[in-house]
């Protein structure tokens, strides 16, 4: 296994991941492939986002289409975090109007024995060939392509609900009153994730991104006792590959020095924390990724330039990637979305000098 | 006008709002008069919600049952933070599964131009007269009466949403696109919800709180342009009145010092962020309300327990108001809540001595 990350990256996206100083900030979007796009919608006249994902040359196609429309700086592999939980043995739906449904949800200790921990070769074989089909065609382009999985609290959180939730009840109870089972099913979560971001990382991704997104819905210390060692296992496994990690979820404010202590070589943070309080919290040995409200691209064209030059004020120079705080909305403006890209590269277009000052 | 906070306090829930010992650290809980308790369900076969609120006397039963329940310190006027919204000029229903609706949601200049600033005497008198039967029924017991009202950004939120939000997309497109319109709005229900706390303290509430529930989602830039100045508004002119106030909020562990500038006289923290470092953050200058996870409640005893003790233990010994960090769940059990009071006054029983050494 050759990984190019050894050698002192020329991309824009992978230098600012290993905080080098950068000819313009990198900046890309969590969901830039996806209902925005006429053309994905276009594609998903013909296949459901399973089947997408089912079809390396189908999500190749789409994992692209970002690129082409938007001019950023990385390509995000189209996929979906709940997939690893079909060759974990659970059956997968997305029902119209409510997100993803797991039919029989993990609640006991007997659930979570039932569990596999895949092999992504042959479990998610045609993820990797996206991967690969993806890496080809962006050859000799200054385009990243980044992989990705759900961290385990949040993948445990649709197991264990059976599907999207507002509390997390059924989920802290599972904490609480069994935490045996909890332990079984996130150290299987840990290892599937590993190995599926591994795969994702000697496939071609040239960086990796954990989703925690709904893990800011636990205390602190709940974080700490429940969840850190997990995500730091998984963390781990993924850094030794050699990639860089992005370590993301929303509503953490109150999480941030702990998801730093897990791991990851970047922090995500969403629109809440401004990045020069999460950059005085966390210093200068982790690089920040983030964070535009998607919201402001429903605003008038000269709020978003204003909203985009307090992120880059906020930001630190060397280190920073730009995305927004969560994932574009379906029914955003494409327009706004390629101004964004434009405002970023021509507001930080003097960078180099800068740093090299 | 008279009010009975300009002596030094007696009452334990006073005496923690002005960060004066306590024998034992008050405990009450949001939505403590509610779904979970038995004999609310029973009052709610004969009436809605909006006319138990609308029927004094009824409205005072609901309010007292907890105190009667549970042994809390306090008892919190049951009302709805959408009450000032009829006497406004919008029609409010509460749709069952599906929360409040506003029907003709408040979208343009036009739609703000026609709402009204209401009396709070002549248009919801019948919310003074529950606070003036419940603090009858209180004479001569230990057991504050709360009143309170919703902030301007989690009101406006509803009224141009028109019911609950996931991404508040049309309230923050109006503060973007139509920054007049929004001032008008703030102003307007700044005024409005400040004459409705003020009248609840002169009619014998001996403390409020201003419930800026959702007020977690805006960026903290954001929260200091679009809300700060209407939040500030309404609790400089209740501070005037000498009733304490206490300023709440979820998921707000990005904005705990704009909310303490805007003003209270205690912080309500969720379960989020520890105690110890919003008390770090803060200072000793504000007393802090929270923060146990409403989820706690389903947990075994033996876990309910540490959990009680951790946010205790860093909490400040004086200046602490317990409570959750959310409201009461509907299918709390009640024994658990009950035991969360027994277990507050019990592990606490020792800071009178302990302040005075």
């Amino acid at each position: 296994m050759t990984l190019s990350f050894n050698a002192t990256p020329s991309s824009r996206f992978l230098r600012a991941c290993a905080r080098l100083p950068v000819d313009a900030t990198p900046v890309w979007f969590m969901r830039q492939a996806g209902r925005y796009l006429p053309q994905y919608r276009a594609i998903r006249t013909k296949y459901s986002l399973l089947e997408i994902t089912r079809r390396p040359e189908v999500a190749a196609e789409v994992t692209l289409q970002p690129v082409e429309a938007l001019g950023v700086d990385a390509a995000i592999l189209f996929a979906d975090i709940l997939l690893p939980v079909e060759p974990m043995g659970l059956r997968l739906e997305f029902v119209p109007g409510k997100g993803p449904v797991i039919h029989e949800p993990v609640r006991t200790a007997a659930d979570v024995e039932r569990l596999r921990v895949p092999d992504p070769r042959a479990d998610l074989g045609h993820v990797l060939e996206t991967v690969r089909l993806v890496r080809r065609a962006l050859e000799g382009r200054d385009v990243a392509l980044i992989g990705f999985a759900g961290a385990p609290f949040t993948v445990a959180s649709y197991m264990v609900e059976g599907g999207p939730s507002r509390h997390y009840r059924t989920t802290k109870q599972m904490m609480y009153a069994a935490p045996d089972a909890w332990n079984a099913l996130m150290t299987k979560l840990a290892d599937t994730l590993a190995a599926y971001l591994t795969a994702q990382a000697e496939a071609g991704a040239q960086a990796v991104q954990l989703f925690d997104s709904w893990v800011g819905a636990l205390s602190l210390p709940d974080y700490r006792r429940y969840v850190l060692p997990y995500s730091q296992r998984v963390l781990k496994a993924v850094e030794a590959t050699g990639v860089p990690v992005i370590h993301f979820g929303t509503g953490t404010a109150h999480l941030l020095e702990a998801m730093r202590e897990a791991g990851g070589t970047v922090i995500g943070v969403d629109w809440r924390e401004p990045l020069d309080r999460a950059h005085a919290r966390l210093g200068d040995g982790v690089a920040l990724q983030g964070n535009l409200d998607p919201i402001a691209l429903f605003a008038p064209p000269e709020v978003l330039r204003e909203q985009v030059k307090d992120v880059l004020r906020r930001a630190p120079r060397v280190g920073h990637i730009f995305n927004l705080g969560h994932g574009l909305l379906p029914d955003t403006p494409v327009e706004a979305v390629r101004a964004v890209v434009e405002m970023v590269h021509e507001f930080t277009a003097d960078y180099t000098d800068d740093a090299e000052k």
